[in-house]
């Protein structure tokens, strides 16, 4: 039976656009699904009394570096945003309605964000970038525009926070392989052993 | 021309720990040298106002999961400790004391105080500790005794310190390579990668 690993991010998150680059193809190569769920960091700062890692002293100068090349090291094209960090609110609706009414385009669709924004340094708040976005990839763009505002995907993307605050997530990417909580694209080794040894106790 | 490693390390930090048993084979095996910088940690924490990891919400239980999943994943004994954090000024300022008096049982000792505490939950600020780990390693006990009080010594540290906070230095460990910053037991994948190719532009 293939392993289930759930990959939580938030749109505006860079080291979650490097795993969003990577992930489909670590899970192949290890037997896994990735159920896709982006969600928004804010309500988690929130809760937690965080700050947005480029903003911390020392951190943050180091984690811009650090990104850049890690970049490199995943192999994956990536430009600083000029604008950053962005609201992934109507990014994240877009990809739950798309979940729900055209779910093989969603993971192209997240990809695809994360492109505009890490390669190309476009304003995804902007409902006509996502509008643009979703038809490139062939979607109905009038009724996911209408459909993104629907209650129920908002309700979609809230419990998703709920639950992804509930699960102890607190960063982006966070992943889990069951119920087994891995933060960072630098844990992709240590789950990569998880998930071929069937874990370990400790 | 051996490469050279910086590895900044605070002897209560659990991920240090498990750095300091894994950095010289990995050194060896890429033709670098490390020099080992015990620091301390408090400093660095007033300076970026940030909290030690475990008393974070949501991160510092994670935290506690991930080291000890670390330590099973990198092969290296651990057992947290009854009594976390430590103040690591006295080991510290013993290991400068050798570095400079007894060169040659400055590592061994400093692995040897990590062991003390993350292995056998021993009290690492107890001056008797530190004593007896000294003694096990042959050095001169009562000369390191007095030795570690010394102006000169008690400046090394502060010095260290300072160069520390003055290079970026925000947690432990943290690794330059030549003036290259990375931080965490988790980038030594990226560092092999940037021994072996000589680095990249990012």
């Amino acid at each position: 039976m293939s392993k289930a690993i759930t990959f939580y991010f938030d749109f505006s998150s860079p080291y979650g656009y490097i795993a969003a680059e990577v992930i489909e193809r670590f899970a192949r190569a290890n037997g896994a699904n990735v159920a896709w769920r982006p969600f928004l960091l804010g309500p988690v700062f929130k809760e937690t009394g965080a700050r947005p890692l480029v903003e911390q002293p020392l951190k943050g100068p180091y984690s811009g570096r650090d990104i850049a090349r890690s970049a490199v090291f995943y192999n994956v094209p990536f430009k600083m945003p000029t604008r950053f960090p962005m609201n992934g609110l109507l990014a994240a609706r877009a990809f739950y309605w798309l979940a729900a009414h055209d779910a093989a385009r969603a993971v192209p669709f997240a990809q695809a964000v994360y492109r505009a924004y890490f390669q190309r340094d476009q304003d995804i708040t902007a409902p006509e970038v996502i509008g643009k976005i979703a038809a490139n990839l062939g979607a109905d763009v009038a009724a996911l525009g209408a459909g993104a505002q629907d209650q129920a995907i908002k309700d979609r993307l809230r419990q998703t926070c709920d639950e992804a605050i509930a699960r102890g997530v607190f960063g982006s990417p966070f992943f889990f392989i069951d119920d087994e909580p891995f933060w960072g694209v630098d844990r992709l080794p240590m789950m990569e052993k998880w998930l071929t040894t069937g874990g370990w106790k400790y």
